[in-house]
């Protein structure tokens, strides 16, 4: 099973800024961490980070037969862009969405999301456990699937 | 007569990817199509799509003095862009918006357009038909326009 | 094939008030026009206009099993009347919506339609040239629908 | 005791059209079936039905003197018609408005009504059954009146 | 000056029901009333009522290069009928609204009025007063305009 | 065919306090009657009250496979109570929803109900007699699902 | 009988600024017109204007019992002043609310009124003439509730 | 480390009712399996379930001082209650919300949460797995939180 | 005269959890010390407190001819409970609605209240000593209206 | 310590006007038994009343370095007037709101207030006894302030 | 050319309180700095302070044909006073709106501006420093004019 | 001290298009002429422009540690980037927010933006110069902090 990792826009300067809201564990730590467990699931990982809308989009469009699952984290653009939510329904792979921060305790606009009511589930809150968390749920999800076809 | 064509995100995937909504014909074939009936038309026609605002807006913006007319599909940044209506403003140049689906029949967050308030008019829902159509509307604005002047 | 074409509240007056709105070609003219291109297209057409919702509701419902196609204008009753609605959904006869007007580019309450969601589509701002449009297009989902059964 | 029924736009098509929504009986049928209903119940029953709002606002000004209570399926000028809620109030009759459908589980426009609140009581949802129901509670209450009178 | 006063829906039983809101005078004795001003004014003075939206709608039309000012009180239209608010800016004959009632004081779904904006002026709350108001307003407006001219 | 009726929050004061809203009659007078009326119509009915929100969420659990249909008056829990529609839903018993007053003459917050849209249909303003006609409105739909089956 | 002219902020600056709304009349010139018609309808006219609003006030409750009726154009706090408001209702003087221009063809916040609800009427659009017209009405009310006690 | 496990309404239903939805494992299996897995975390687990809002609401109150973490599927009452939203503040215990559905693909009254903006973290969307899940999500931010104290 | 004092969810932790919000004094104290304060005025108290909200519909509803006057602080359920709401009106008894904290301070769904309309008076925000000044104010009514009689 | 009493617009009115609503006490008698009960508490106490929201913004301005706290009843200005929440915040001096009737059960725009999120505390409803009870408040909080310091 | 400098309510305060929020420096000192400023630019400045929304009013009235140029800080009167409006608006002087704290960083009340959509521009969150840039912008606006001219 | 200067989508048209709106000046003039500006003020500038979101999210990421403060015209962005707002925070650097036209009299989708509340202050409607005054207050701003520290 192949899964892909997408990250949007600042979550580059993971580890850098901001501790307090989002700790201090860098994306290259998050991902490389990732990587391990990912083995240990048995699973091939890929990573990708763009800041910008469009990248975000093509690469959701060019997994169409590359990946079974994809895990993202869209950061700003979970509440600003139809456009991404529009790529993900297009290709048709199951993804779990998730957060370093619990969201909910933010800005009010930051509460709405174009993408969770067409993803499996949500994980948000744990810092960078919510790597490790929302991988598993879609590891689990995507074993079941395969045994009820 | 010298007519743009412009597709927004997403739209590169059009006649792979849910047919139900979108219909089966590629763009490619919506272009080609569309390129044998702008000649009958007597207009030239110039076709562009990109998954990036940014390169939608400077598309927009190069089209001064280029261009007499814009047909414009811009997909899921009709709801969100401004930096797209403010280009298409900016411009000066008469355009059309056109859907291939009936954006009022789907999710309300569809419902509202940056860019319809100030186009000539809007053609939505007859599928890859709306590109003819919204075609034919522009050219006859433009005709009626010329003989006014 | 046989289509109907509905118009609503005050299209009676066109060509004779608010050119500047509405353009200054009569509906006679119009339904004139339209007899010829649909003569081309190989339909029948038939024209009904009238300023009571309750003549239009009744219009709509003799429809049934007499046309195959309805081409509407509802003019102000687009925005206020649930029973037209009703009327169409009931009849089950595809029908396009259209305007002379963009009624995006005017007030807020003419942003709101009761029959845009359950139209094959929706064509306006192009004058006297959407009524065109909207029968093409209209003509374009009978035969395809028709090649499909 | 005398009893009008008043039926709205579109309810001369029940039993005709959508029968998974509105069920198979036909207008007539119901009618009849009332009739035979009323005189059981010792009340003496006037059908009336029409798509104009005018015809509908006329038919309750007539009302006056006339009958006892009326019962009134609006169809969709239940949710647009302030001028039927004006007369149903001016003429003084206690009436019970009912609805063939559960007007809650339906769209979001029909969840509001001009009628209700100075309405007995209000049934919906039973299919022709409505009707019934609709017509022994006003009998009821009728009687309870009187009584106190 | 030829003026035509409109009265909507309900207004027909004006001086029968409900005293308490709209006065005891009948809409005869306000029109007779309103007929021996008018001569007072130098006015020739047309009425009409009817309790159809597309009656209303059509004698606005008709009203065309027959009249030179509009009083209108359109009752329970004046909250929900587009119909009628095109076709009096379409006839462009400058119109005064009017109502019995200050409509103010009443249900929330009265206070919003879809042919203000338009109006030369609204006169409301003086029972039959606001009908004699209504007409010296508009005629000192007629002259006032015919000065200018 | 097994009935049960439900009674909510404060319906246990019946006939005790605001005769003037709820009228006179007690729940204990009420359910009397309804067990002679049900006797009529061959039915076996069970009563429970509670001005619990969680003892009547666990009374529709343990209906399951006990009853065919509810009756139910949930009071003040109508509109505030997830837990009693999701308990509802859950369960799979056909229901009814019925209330003494006219809820829509009452404030703006009982205008809104969390069960009406999956209820059979809603029955409301006619007093004690809400719950005959309510039932009998249940029966005759259960009757004529048993008759689809 | 006597009567209270008050006018609010700005509108002592009449017939200087903005003629295309407001008029050319000076305040002087309209106050002046009014104690002519006061005197032809046997009233007895005083007038007051000021910018604050707590002098409004002030005037208001200074007139009970020393005046028959007020008639006011509250300028601005038309739509901000509930004080003025509350003073109107505890002087319980009846007032007719008046304004030059239509303040419903104007911007949004200058259609609420804090004051319509409780006037006897209303009287705008009509320039000066609004002054006449709402004293007439005024005068008109008065006498009918003289004859009444 | 001792864990507290609280399910709310309608969650005793689990496995019995609605597996499109819910999944068809029971509660108790959920809880069996947590069982097996806290062991494995080192972690102490106890389980409480009710449908009376109170009695969630004094389960956590008792927890104090009792236990390290909560977890809690609030079901219904996640959507309408302020006292558990209280009481879960009260307690000052770190908790994590979870879901076994994603609530965001469900009606809109389920996507406001009165819990989630004081939560450590919010998990939906997996089924059983949520639980699982959930429990990790919790353990390692305790983890971390001994680390720093 | 006799009073009931009716303490809602979470308020048994008082004094235990968040002083900086509700103070560092206990219920019981409260309790207590209003005990004392009674006397002096020569009341004669009984206190209540419940976290379920049907206990507290109850006890309100036993309350009938028992208490002249009742003090509630119904924490959570002033916000969401119309069930409490019903009971207070049906037992018309008068009651003081009373507050710890200033929860026009705090977030915006504790800006409303469901009983607040109805109460003789409101207290809030002066933490314990909200209670005595309640107590109080309800005093002074009950004296006021027993001279009225 | 020194108290300050702010009575806003229309207060001046009391016992004269409206004793449905106010009481039939004056605010002299209100501002002599205050007097009285401010030496018994061992209080200074000063009194000020004024229509003018300036002349009240300069009071309060003017009350720094002169004054322990403020007692203030803003009228109709609690509702509009930031100016003097303004002031308020400036001249940081605890002050409590209170209001002769409960606002709560009067119009909409009443239920808002500028002032009372930065209050000690809130009292309304007990008609004169408010201000005995706001000012017991605001002695026991100084006290209390008095005895941390 | 003449500039008037306006400042509104409590900002007589200046330098006295709360400076966290509004700086350290007093209203003279900031008027006496803008002098010496206005005196480099050639300008000739006026300055004036009320607490009284009359008093701003008439100040603009009288601004009339002596000044070129208003800068108006117009304090709280800002989010409140249409009257003030209409006074810049009929004056015809040009303004600048200006604020000394960012409006955006406080509380929602703040964000909207009764006057900001017909001044030249808009200043605000630079403390002290505001008044100079809003001069300066002043000062080129009218510079530029007077070249137009 | 070190600025940078952003300008968003479509600035790079300024001085070409709808000079009534954006002025006459080209962003390479306004770039130049503030390049002397800052020579003066002894600051150094760097310039940057960008129609894609993802671009200047990452000049503003980038900006860290190489610039003391940041003036930005986000252009349409303003309206429409979290991810550019969380940039902004995240880099931590102050900036000013800058327009050339008054936002506040364009379209209601202008009047919000995601970065004025945590900017140092905003500068909107004079034009070119709006850069000037933005970067002089910027300046103060910048000196002023350094001698805090």
């Amino acid at each position: 099973m192949r899964i892909l990792l997408i990250n949007g826009p600042n979550l580059n300067l993971l580890g850098q800024r901001e501790p307090g809201i989002y700790g201090s564990t860098t994306l290259q730590a998050i991902e490389a961490d990732l990587q391990v467990k990912s083995k240990e699931l048995g699973l091939e990982l890929e990573c990708f980070q763009s800041n910008f809308e469009g990248a975000l989009v093509e690469t959701v469009q060019q997994a169409i037969g590359q990946f079974d699952g994809i895990l993202i984290n869209a950061g700003a653009y979970t509440h600003t862009s139809i456009a991404l939510r529009d790529a993900l329904i297009s290709c048709s792979i199951p993804y779990v969405e998730l957060h370093l921060s619990n969201t909910h305790s933010r800005e009010p606009f930051r509460h709405q999301s174009y993408i969770s009511d067409r993803a499996i589930g949500v994980v948000s809150g744990f810092g960078a456990m919510s790597y490790t968390l929302a991988m598993q749920g879609l590891c689990d999800y995507l074993l079941s699937q395969s045994k009820v076809n």
